[in-house]
């Protein structure tokens, strides 16, 4: 960190000169061929991804072979090893495990959640998966449906939720272009709605589960106590089962649903970041990263969350390798454990990196689905993000014929921990609108991931490396 | 068309205006109320389509309870017929029918295409399915493998394709980032390739499916003999059996298959076009048109391709109705019969606008999947697209916060026959990675299209014959 402006300043000439090239003129210069010769290689980076790419088998095997893998599970171990073992037969100049001590939660045998003596239709089961984190319970009493905070409070204050199960029922905002927008929108209920009911002595929660779809697969995902309150159990029902649930509700006036869950959670284990790298021929302390998560939730492939990254990430050096890249920076691959629930991985890389003095210069988290690419956010320390953004948005023409667009702010949770540090942040950004139909569901399967869109996300990722590389920041 | 000049200057003034508010300085004028009231009814339209849209249970009775939809077929037929009463519930101005002979081509019984005796693998079947127009044929000859038209020539010009089967195995190319450019580039082999074999003495054509995946459906299509030539039998086989059928030439040198196929032309049979339109209230005649075609292939659902179309060229008509939009302009739903496999439709439509002297002031035909709107093409008849551009252009901002993006060139095939009426033609350009994967195969089933991507293509569609109508062109 010491030399960051040093290092800020490295090469910004010619990213300057790129920048004037791309703004002025085209003219049959030096300064025009920069960019020619740019566009040439990234078109090389797109060829070879698009026809020699590794990352739709490597899923297949990931989704096939290991299955979900969850934080502290036989599966995760298996993931660690496969990896790795993919990652050593690909010529870098290392690959390492970095340990982690993870969170162990497990589901248990499948949760029972059911409406009792409904006048109309009887006893019927609701769709339901425990919420990652939740304890176990095996009760029955009254819903109370909630659809903001406030009724929440106006309830809990009126004691109408003492002895109840509260069932938050916010829908994700369907008008919201991007569905991440969305999700953000809702997701308060599922991380913290559990202790916040609980203070108004609520014996359990239900939410509905985080999707614009209307089916029967419930979304798990995890969720947070505060330990000021009461633990209570929570589990997310399909949006079928949140729409039956309100109709009986408003038909019926009272409804009963009985809850079993038989997660716990037993003590943490321990895990492991898989990281492999090219290294810089010229700095190479300044690491270039680009990672996803190797964990996943418990149901379904963990396909596009976050198989998806994990295969991109390795390809991308794959890729470059392929092409004899020889990086002037370090490019650092890195699979992230435990980016479900703890983060455990990302906060071991962030305090290794510091120790051992090396500079994030730029890191890329690709943790948003296999869909076609549409773009990158970039984010940084508040200090130095417009003088990174100015560099990187000059770089944005190269990529407009792949369709591509660049964005301020949106990076990753794994990264996140290395904001500090000052380098750049970004979170690559494919299309949005199948992403929630799938995650942490059982239907996020390797069959919804396109081959050629997960290339095209490899390739831009490479892309974005390779200039990062060549010009600095 | 007499008033061409007078309608093109129509406005522009406002739309100049327009333009350099984008272009220069964003004040608090008038100028960006415009820009600002424009935005807003823009965002209207998509919430209405993202919360109330019409276009997936429309689709999931056209696929589920109609089916495919060949040309002449009795569910074509129940097409037009439940897609007009669609329309006459809508409230609009006039829905009706526009009558068209269209050709009438039926496969038979199950296309039997096998490689005969092959020494290391005995007989075995190639998945394969006629396409559309070929004769019936049964047959067994030596298959030739053929990869480019240079190749074609110089094996009929030694005499080595007489008696043989012609088998063109060019595939698509994978690194084209539009697939429908790597579409384009070895479509010809479908198309003409029997009569081109023909003219050298093949008997019949097998020709590798135009599709990027590697499976083993078939994907089916038009083909036009030459009437100079010999009429042979022309069929698609599966990547996965061009494949095999390649590696077996390699390896054995000679491969022998038989052929048959049960399909026929029978005469000509009435069908129509199926119309709607909210009449215009200043200038009614011209005529800003949204279309798709209502035939597809005797495969799967014709899903996408062009279900899709049809779906939300009505749903983008009820967007506008239930938002209480009275247009300038007549806006005009259009469901052309017969793109598929001769276009009588879209050559009925322009003959009886000539007739009636209609202007097609703007003309938008969406016939490339259901999938994420990624932008327009445009296109019109050289003399007057510059001036068309340079306006449409303007707009262009308007559509950034929902990621579409506007080019030079493509239309639609159905809307094509209007381009001498020097009006503006505009092709709906969705997201293309996936089209391919189910183009004309089993596979274009409905459960492949996904509700917000189908709905966001609705509302862009409708977003800008929005605009077109307020400030002409």
């Amino acid at each position: 960190m010491k030399n960051s402006v040093s290092r800020h300043l490295f090469l910004a000439t010619s990213l300057l000169t790129l920048y004037f090239v791309f703004t002025l003129s085209p003219q049959a210069s030096a300064q025009t061929k920069v960019q020619e010769a740019d566009a040439i290689f990234i078109d090389r980076i797109y060829d070879q991804s698009l026809t020699d790419g590794r990352c739709y088998p490597w899923l297949e095997y990931l989704c096939h072979r290991i299955g979900h893998r969850l934080s502290g599970s036989p599966s995760a171990s298996k993931a660690v090893d496969w990896t790795k073992s993919m990652l050593d037969t690909m010529g870098l100049d290392s690959v390492w495990l970095q340990p982690c001590m993870v969170p162990h939660w497990v589901r248990g045998a499948a949760e029972q959640v059911r409406v009792i003596g409904s006048k109309k239709n009887g006893t019927f089961p609701l769709a339901a998966l425990a919420l990652g984190g939740s304890i176990s319970g095996n009760l029955q009493a009254e819903v109370v449906e909630v659809d903001s905070w406030e009724q929440l409070d106006q309830l809990g204050a009126a004691g109408k939720l003492k002895g109840k199960i509260a069932f938050y029922n916010r829908p994700m905002d369907a008008t919201k272009i991007r569905t991440f927008e969305a999700y953000g929108g809702c997701v308060d209920q599922r991380v913290g709605g559990a202790s916040r009911a609980a203070k108004y002595g609520a014996v359990a929660v239900l939410v509905r589960s985080m999707t614009l779809r209307l089916d029967d697969f419930p979304h798990t995902g995890t969720m947070h106590y505060d330990s000021a309150y009461t633990l209570i159990p929570a589990a997310a029902i399909s949006t079928i089962a949140a729409e039956k649930l309100s109709l009986t509700l408003r038909e019926e006036g009272q409804v009963k649903v009985s809850i079993q869950l038989k997660c716990k959670t037993l003590p943490d284990k321990p895990s492991f970041n898989v990281i492999g790298e090219i290294r810089g021929s010229e700095r190479p302390n300044d690491i270039i990263l680009v990672g996803g998560h190797l964990d996943s939730w418990d149901v379904g492939h963990g396909a596009h969350d976050d198989g998806a990254g994990v295969v991109q990430s390795m390809d991308v050096l794959h890729v470059l390798k392929t092409l004899g890249y020889r990086p002037r920076h370090t490019i650092r691959c890195v699979l992230f454990m435990n980016e479900e629930n703890g983060l455990r991985g990302g906060k071991a890389y962030a305090k290794e990196a510091q120790r051992k003095g090396e500079f994030p210069l730029a890191s890329i988290e690709t943790d948003a689905g296999g869909f076609t690419p549409r773009g990158f956010g970039f984010d940084s320390e508040e200090a130095v993000f417009e003088q990174f953004y100015k560099k990187i948005e000059a770089l944005e023409p190269l990529f407009e014929p792949y369709g591509l667009k660049f964005a301020k702010g949106g990076s990753g949770a794994d990264i996140n921990p290395l904001k500090s540090m000052k380098g750049l942040l970004s979170g690559y950004s494919p299309d949005s609108q199948r992403y929630f139909d799938y995650h942490h569901a059982e239907t996020d399967t390797f069959d919804k991931v396109n081959k050629r869109e997960l290339e095209l996300g490899t390739a831009s990722m490479a892309a974005l490396i390779y200039l990062i590389d060549k010009y600095g920041l």
